[in-house]
C-alpha cells in the first residue's frame, strides 16, 4: 500500500456525516468524516468506535453527559453505549471501527450511510 | 473512559522505541512511542500494524524499499511484512495493533519491550 496523507484525504470531499474509508487494518476500517450539525442518537451493539479529531470540535452526547473532543484528542465509544455526535462548526475527525459497524447502529435516518455505500477514497 | 489528549500523553515519557498504551478498542491497543535512531528488522506474522506520525519523520525500511512518514501521514504494515523503523530526529508516532502484537515480532533484541512490560499511561 501507499502511505496516506490524512489532510489530503479530507480535501477530497465536502459532505458531512458521510464516512469515507482511507485504510484497513486487522479487519477494522479507518474512516474520516466531516461533521457540522447533529447526527442521530445510536449505538453499536458489538463494536467499539474510536474517534480522533483533526479540526474543529466534536461533541459526543452521551445519556449521562457529553465528551467534547478538540484536535489531537481521542475517545473510544464502547460497544452498546448510546451516543449522538454534534459539531457546532465544521469538524474533521477519524473513526476506526470493525468493517461490520453500521453507521448509525440499528437506527436508520435520512443521514444514514450504509456500509455498502461508504466509499474508499 | 475519559478523553485522551495525545500530545499530553507524549509529554509523559522520554524513552525511545518504548510503546506506551493509551487506549483499547475492539481488542486492539492504541500505543504511542518516540523514536530516534533505528529499531530492528522484524515482522508480525499475524497482525497488521497501523502507524500515524505526529512529529518528526518515521522511515519504515522495507525489503523492497522504504516509506517515510511525516506528521499527519498514516501507513499500515501488513502482517508478515518485514520492516525496520528508523528516525533521524526525535519522532512521535502512534501505533494501533492487536493486543497480541509482539514489539519486535519473533526477534528479541536489547530494544525489545515485551507486551507485559508495555505500560498504560
Amino acid at each position: 500500500m501507499e502511505k496516506i496523507n490524512i489532510q489530503e484525504k479530507f480535501s477530497l470531499f465536502d459532505e458531512t456525516w458521510t464516512p469515507k474509508i482511507i485504510a484497513e487494518s486487522n479487519g477494522q476500517l479507518v474512516k474520516i468524516a466531516k461533521g457540522e450539525g447533529k447526527l442521530v442518537w445510536h449505538s453499536h451493539e458489538n463494536e467499539d468506535e474510536l474517534f480522533i479529531v483533526f479540526k474543529g470540535k466534536l461533541t459526543l452526547l452521551l445519556r449521562d453527559g457529553a465528551v467534547t473532543l478538540h484536535p489531537g484528542e481521542l475517545f473510544v465509544v464502547k460497544k452498546g453505549l448510546e451516543h449522538c455526535p454534534v459539531a457546532e462548526e465544521e469538524t474533521h475527525f477519524m473513526m476506526i471501527e470493525p468493517a461490520s459497524t453500521a453507521h448509525t447502529g440499528a437506527v436508520v435516518s435520512e443521514q444514514t450511510v450504509s456500509v455498502d455505500n461508504q466509499t474508499h477514497i
